[in-house]
């Protein structure tokens, strides 16, 4: 292989990622909650990180405002807004006492390549722009990708109206404290025109452990996973002396739900064979505490089921198998079952030219063209439901998301980085 | 088949059967709290009906007093206590809002039974006794059989200190209120030689569906399950994002726990296809109620155990199993488990020779001669496991016991009385 024709002369790659480092390291000092870091949405940990994100800009001779919902948009001094962009993005807040690279590792890697692309005059034809998003977790206020959603209209009433972890100031007031403009937003308005973006991309790190056991610095993202999700089923039969009732005359919930677990794992393990996307979990189970005994047979249990997938029809799919077989334990083991509200979250695909040219990319690069689909969500998926073409990259990190201990190397991070630029400053 | 010269001239098995509704309606009367009945231990319930039952003596000319554990001894007016006697037991009280025949069934029979025998004056070579035992159940004071363990020397310095419920006064001084002698019972002295009894004989209706489903208004006691259970054990595998973690790289607690259930259900289904005598029952088990999500995998989940047989080598060979898959479902899910303190209760085997004289006499009588195990514990067992040969008849009974649904109907009573009084008169 050649190589490739990517990497200018002239570039310093190690001024690059010393850059990288010390955004990194500012980012953790500004918002450090002592053990982790809490970047809270419309608050001081968020405003925090974009102030610092913007003062990066600017000293790089990047233009810097403000959108209608209160994100940060970011331009080549010479771009004037006209034409069709390539927006790289990613979010500035982080759930109470996460880590620096959730949302973080996103925002520093499009600030990286802006710069770069604006230091070497490549911002041509097609512009290449900088979206640092709010409140993409859903910790404060129960909703996720608060601020890429107020951009397409996509927040409800009954978002706006809820309390800051039940009890706080509303996501309307928090935002108006950002000078969102909450009514047009409240409105439903469009704020973001998609046709002003020919694509959306987004580095961000894994959340999941398989690239740590795959050996993998980088990977490309085919979807984001949706979900279908019963928060409370009960299953009831026949509650009894576990000394005196025998087998054949037991309606035992606890068991018929076992069963039905196991049912459904032998289900999973043989779709996963067959190459399909899906995960599912019951991540709540419980006999009835009120009445539950070492000596009695359970006869009510309490019980959550989600599957997650990128396809809409693996989902209805395996939630159709999911109610045949409560049928089949029902009939089976003597029990009912009782379901509460069905909730459904869309999945989104990646596009599919973004995810050929990443691949393209990696391999010149030298880099794995391994796929993942992401289990978490992401503003991508937002942005891809509305039509946008959309992609993104995840670099390795280890731990896990959502606590201090998230662990991704620079290096690591700056093949991210690479690829990132490479993509963009080919596809322009 | 020729009719049994078992039922006397003379006799008059109405005004039996009218003695027997009588004490019945009597008892429940005298010991109502509303809704079912409540005869609390060494307390008001439980005095009333041993009240009502000297009383019942009394007026037949039988002898009554009290042994040195507060239990009613009833003999007949020729019986000097010299030879030993054929003891016909039950239990006088309840538990809270409990039902009239669990307990008050094993005793109106025997009263009724000893009173015939008296009346026949057929009370000969071997006497016929009555025991009305206190305090079988255990809701009081959390240990069962407290008045037939007191005659044997076993009850623990630790049972005589438990507090009513927990808080209120303790079993010692409950003893002590109706002059039991609870320095000899502290001092675990055998107030009851077992060479003065040469059988014990208990009738009790069925606490399980069992007679109700198979239509049998009498049947025969094989053995007493015993019972080996842990009250907590704690799966622990790894908890992780719903979302990000694949099947492959999951150590889901729950999963684990529902592989394992399954897994000793078949054994289970085996075993009983095999003639074995066992009940298992998980009656407890919950996801960490502090940290489970709708989109967690379960890193923990805590559960019960119990398997109940009548044969000390089936409990010790399935709890062999029970551990065997533990470990199996270990290596196979990665996941650990943590056992608490193993509890033991011993079966007890009821006599082969009271078996087939109550078959014999059943067949006679025209009822029917089949054999059950019990599930739930009873005095019985106290008295076979000190060596004195022990026999229980179980009366069918609707809707369980220990609420105050109990259903028996006197039709069913009689039988199971008929069958006693004539295999003691046989017997004598």
């Amino acid at each position: 292989m050649n190589a490739p024709a990517l990497v200018r002369e002239n570039f310093n790659a190690e001024k690059w990622r010393a850059s990288a480092e010390r955004l990194f390291d500012e980012l953790r000092e500004r918002t450090t909650d002592g053990r982790g870091v809490t970047r809270e949405c419309y608050a001081e940990g968020e405003n925090a990180a974009i102030d610092l994100f913007r003062d990066f800009a600017e000293a790089h001779g990047l233009k810097c405002s403000f959108d209608r919902a209160g994100n940060l948009l970011i331009k080549a001094a010479d771009d004037d807004g006209a034409k069709p962009a390539t927006i790289l993005g990613s979010h500035a807040d982080s759930v109470p006492q996460g880590g620096n690279f959730d949302g973080g590792a996103g925002a520093i890697a499009a600030l990286l390549c802006l710069s770069r692309l604006s230091a070497e005059r490549r911002s041509g034809a097609r512009p290449v722009r900088v979206l640092i998003l709010r409140g993409e977790e859903s910790a404060y206020y129960g909703r996720a990708n608060i601020g890429s959603r107020a951009l397409f209209g996509l927040l409800l009433p009954a978002d706006l109206d809820a309390k800051r972890q039940g009890k706080g100031r509303t996501l309307r007031e928090a935002m108006k404290s950002v000078n969102a403009d909450v009514d047009a937003i409240a409105e439903k308005e469009c704020l973001f025109d998609p046709k002003a973006a020919s694509a959306y991309l987004e580095l961000h790190i894994e959340q999941g452990p398989v690239m740590v056991a795959r050996d993998l610095p980088t990977a490309i993202v085919t979807g984001i996973r949706g979900n279908l999700r019963h928060r409370r089923i009960v299953c009831r039969g026949e509650a009894g002396h576990s000394g005196t009732v025998p087998r054949w005359l037991r309606r035992d919930a606890l068991l018929a739900v076992a069963d039905l677990l196991m049912r459904l794992d032998d289900h999973w393990n043989t779709l996963l064979e067959r190459g399909l996307d899906l995960v599912i979990t019951t991540g709540i189970l419980s006999t009835d505490s009120e009445t539950n005994a070492l000596s009695r047979i359970p006869g009510e249990v309490f019980f959550s089921f989600e599957v997650r997938s990128q396809s809409f029809e693996t989902l209805e799919a395996f939630y159709e198998l999911f109610r045949s077989e409560c049928r089949a334990v029902s009939s089976l083991r003597k029990v009912s079952f009782e379901f509460d509200d069905r909730i459904y979250t869309e999945p989104a695909k990646m596009d599919e030219g973004i995810i050929e040219g990443f691949k393209k990319t990696s391999k010149q690069l030298g880099y794995p063209t391994e796929l993942l689909a992401s289990g978490a969500g992401h503003d991508a998926a937002v942005f891809a439901n509305v039509g946008i073409p959309s992609g993104m990259i995840f670099v390795r990190n280890r731990n896990g998301s959502h606590n201090p201990d998230e662990l991704m190397t620079i290096d690591d991070f700056m093949c991210g980085v690479q690829l990132m630029y490479c993509f963009v400053s080919a596809d322009i």
